[in-house]
């Protein structure tokens, strides 16, 4: 069978599930430039959870976008750094990125319409 | 202010809640041939509940990437439509669906992994 994006079961569709989520996007991108540590991605995803952080990347370490590099020192230090797999998403994550930072206006302005004629 | 997704309160983060979401994906990728109506988009997105598809038309609307015409018969016809905004999303959206089917195997070998890992 083909997979089919459209088809409920089709597991592209949680494929698709995860490399469109918000949280996962602002990990990736991220991680363009080279491996950071938890602590950084905590700081630089202004807004995300530490439950929502460590899911993510959690989630996205088995789907094998992103690996995860412990070294033995005290405190502990864990690194977070994109795969082939991850690094094949860049072009993806920064497009959806970009649209979204440069029509913030045509939303609003649309937003604004809708608004009025609902009220 | 420069918009920047990575700022919490960024009203484009709201955006790529949006656009990144799989049912607005599904949606916006079901209507690049032209308009639709609530059934047909329905069928076309298998497992979709009546009650997401009409909460994703309506946000989608209010975001302004899709226009409603209600057709004034019996029974009632209602189409959807991409505006100028949603057809700027076509080719991001594209890349999301042949990135999720594309790369199926690849996240199901790191899936097997990470569970034989952890177990």
């Amino acid at each position: 069978m083909e997979p089919n994006v459209y088809a409920r079961d089709c597991a592209s569709r949680q494929v698709l599930n995860r490399i469109g989520d918000t949280w996962s996007v602002l990990i990736v991108a991220s991680l363009a430039d080279g491996p950071l540590r938890y602590s950084e991605l905590a700081t630089r995803i202004d807004g995300i959870s530490p439950k929502m952080l460590t899911q993510t990347l959690r989630a996205l370490e088995r789907d094998g976008m992103i690996s995860r590099t412990v070294y033995p020192v005290i405190p502990p230090r864990v690194d977070y750094e994109l795969t082939d797999l991850g690094r094949s998403l860049l072009g993806l994550v920064n497009d959806l990125v970009v649209w979204s930072e440069k029509h913030i206006s045509d939303v609003a302005t649309a937003r604004d319409a809708f608004d009025t004629r609902a009220s």
